[in-house]
C-alpha cells in the first residue's frame, strides 16, 4: 500500500492584492490589526478568494489510543479515552461546551479507541490502540496508509460542508507519540522536550523521556531514513496519522485548518514532511503549556496568537481562535472606509473630500 | 483640589477555593485550561462571587487631544480624532464593528479632543486637547483632578450597570505622553522605548524620543517627586487621566475592566502608583505591538494572553478578550463534572462509581 499526494504552493497575487486593499481602505492605521488582518489574508488565499468565507465551522476530534501507556507514560488509564468519547458525544467535555457557544459543528472521529465504535462517532477504526512502541512498530504499514487515507478523505467530505475546519484530538498517553515525532523529525533531546502531559509528576517526566529514548532506538532505522511513513508507522498513534492525512487533504481541497495544540502540532510537522506546502493551509492556534510546543513551533517556524497556557487538546484551542477569525471577518467587511467615513489617512495633513 | 482614594487588596480566600474546586471537577486535567481558568477566579475575586457575571459588558473609548502633536511627533493630524469619533458614533471604525460583533455596549467619552462635543459622546471634557508637554505642563492640576475624579465617577456609575468593563481610547499623538509616562515612572530610556504608534517612519520615531527627552528634563522636578499626580499633570493627557481614575474608581467598586494596549497600559502604570492594588482589578488583554508595551507589561508583573500583533487602540484588543471569558464563563458553568461523566480522575485507576 501507498500514499503519495502532492500539494503545490498556494499563489493567488492578485487575492493578495486585493485582501490588502481593501484592509488598507478601512479606517485604522495600515496593519493595525496585526494578525487579525494576515489571519483573514491567509483564509482568503487557501480559499482562493478576497471574499473568504468562514461561516460553516467543523471541528474534528481525532480519538486513538496508545499500546505505549503499559510505560507508565500518563496520568491517567487509556479507559479514560472511551469515557471522554462518550462525553464529547454527550456534550460535557471542554470543546463541546466551546463548540455550542462559537457554533462550530463538532465531530467524533473514533481512529482506534480501545473500545467501540461508540454510536455517534465517525467510524475511522484501524485497531484497539497502538502497539507499544517501545517494543515494536506502533502501527502496522497498511494501518499507517489507511490512516492518511482515512484524514485525506474525510477532508475531502469536510471541502463541500464547511468553509474551516479545526483539528483535535483524546489519546491517553498520546504527548509521548507526539514527542517522539517531534525528536525524530527535528533532532530534539527526549529530556529536553519530555513534558508532564495531563499532569505526570517529575518522576513521571523522566520515565517519559527514558521511554521516547529507548523506543528512537529501536526504531532507529526508520528515524534516519527520513521517511515520514517509516517514522510516523514507528512512533505515531492513529489519531495522530488519520489528523496528518487530514491536513494533507485539506490542503489539497483548500480547505483552512485550524490547529489545536501539542499533539495536533505533531500531526503537522509530519505533515510537512510528506509535503512542504501543506502549512500554507494550515493556522495555528495556540502556543501549548506542554514545552516541547515551542520546539514545534520554531521548528515549522509560526508562533500561535493566544497565549493561554492551555494543555488541555480536544481541540479546545483551536475552537477559542474561531471568535478572532469571525472578528477577522466582521472587521473586514464591515468597518468604514477613510473615504465613507470622511476620516484622514495616516501621513496626510487634511481630511478626504 | 485633592484627589485621595484608598483600595484594600482583594482578599477572597473562600471565593477562590470555591472556583477552584468547581474547575477541579470538571472533565479535563487540573489547570488545563490556563488563563481561561485564571480569568474566570479573577472574576470571582472582584466580584466577590465564586458565581461571578460577565453577561452585560461596557467598553469605553476615552477621546482626548494632545498639544505635543506641534512637535510633529505623530503619522496622522489632530484633526483625525474628532473624524474618529465621528466613526464611532456612526459604528464604522474598528471598535465599534467588535462590540456590535461580541455584544458590548460601546460608550464614547469626550475628555477634551480639540473640536466637540458631538451628540452622542459622553462629555467629560477638560478642554480642547492638552498643552503642550515641551513647553509646559500637559494640564493643570485642576484638570488632572477633575480628570480623575470624572474618571472615578464614571466608573461609579458603570458598576450599576455592567458586569464587565473595558476601556481604550482614540487621541491623536498619545503614544507620545503614554511612552513619557512609561519613562518617568519606570526610569525606561526614551531612545529604547518609543516606537511608531499609528505609522511614524524611523527619522519619526527619533523625533519622538527626543521630544520625550525634552520633555523629561522640563520637568525633571515632577519625576524625580515620583508624585502621581505630579507626574501625570506635567506629562499625561485628558484621556489617560481620565482613564487612570476610572480603573481607581473601578477598583474601589469592585468592577473588573479589562485593559487594551498601549496607551491603556500607560494609564494603569499611574494609576498603581495611586493605589497598588488597583492592578487587582484589572484584566490585561493584549500584547501590543508597539515596542513600549512589553516594558509595561514587565513593570506591572503581567503577561497579556492574545498576542495579535495589533496596534490599533480604541479598546480594540480589550473587547477580543470579551469572548474568552464569555468562554471561561461558559466552561465553568456547562462542562459535565468527573462524577456526572463517569470519567476517571486523573491518577485513579479506574472510572468513578
Amino acid at each position: 500500500m501507498r500514499f503519495e499526494i502532492e500539494i503545490p504552493p498556494i499563489g493567488g497575487d492578485a487575492v493578495a492584492g486585493a485582501v490588502r486593499r481593501r484592509w488598507d481602505s478601512l479606517t485604522k492605521p495600515p496593519g493595525s490589526l496585526g494578525q487579525l488582518e494576515t489571519l483573514l489574508l491567509r483564509i482568503a488565499l487557501i480559499q482562493g478568494t478576497a471574499e473568504p468565507r468562514a461561516a460553516r465551522k467543523g471541528l474534528a476530534v481525532f480519538c486513538g489510543d496508545h499500546g505505549v501507556t503499559a510505560e507508565g507514560i500518563s496520568a491517567c488509564p487509556s479507559a479514560v479515552t472511551a469515557q471522554m468519547v462518550k462525553n464529547f458525544l454527550a456534550g460535557g467535555a471542554a470543546v463541546s461546551v466551546l463548540c455550542r457557544y462559537f457554533g462550530i459543528t463538532p465531530v467524533i472521529v473514533d481512529t482506534g479507541v480501545m473500545t467501540g465504535p461508540e454510536p455517534g462517532v465517525e467510524d475511522l477504526r484501524l485497531g484497539a490502540g497502538t502497539a507499544n512502541f517501545v517494543e515494536t512498530r506502533a502501527m502496522t504499514e497498511e494501518q499507517t496508509v489507511r490512516a492518511l487515507r482515512n484524514g485525506r478523505a474525510l477532508a475531502r467530505a469536510w471541502s463541500g460542508r464547511f468553509d474551516i475546519a479545526a483539528a483535535g484530538e483524546m489519546g491517553i498517553g498520546n504527548t509521548t507519540p507526539a514527542t517522539a515525532l517531534l525528536c525524530a523529525i527535528t533532532g530534539a533531546n527526549p529530556g529536553d522536550v519530555a513534558g508532564p502531559g495531563a499532569g505526570l509528576d517529575r518522576a513521571g517526566v523522566g520515565r517519559k523521556a527514558d521511554c521516547i529514548r529507548r523506543a528512537l532506538a529501536r526504531h532507529r532505522d526508520a528515524v534516519s531514513s527520513r521517511d515520514p511513513m517509516a517514522i510516523l508507522g514507528a512512533l505515531g498513534g492513529f489519531e495522530i496519522a488519520t489528523m496528518c492525512g487530514f491536513y494533507l487533504g485539506a490542503a489539497e481541497h483548500r480547505l483552512p485548518v485550524v490547529v489545536d495544540g501539542f499533539i495536533s502540532t505533531s500531526a503537522a510537522l509530519v505533515a510537512r514532511e510528506f509535503a512542504p506546502a501543506v502549512t500554507d493551509s494550515l493556522l495555528f492556534s495556540h502556543a501549548s503549556a506542554e514545552p516541547g510546543h515551542a520546539a514545534m513551533c520554531a521548528a515549522l517556524g509560526v508562533r500561535p496568537p493566544l497565549a493561554l497556557d492551555m494543555r488541555l487538546g480536544e481541540g479546545s484551542g483551536a475552537a477559542l481562535l474561531m471568535p478572532m477569525i469571525d472578528a477577522s471577518a466582521a472587521l473586514y467587511s464591515g468597518m468604514a472606509t477613510f473615504e465613507e467615513a470622511r476620516v484622514s489617512l495616516p501621513g496626510s495633513e487634511a481630511a478626504r473630500p
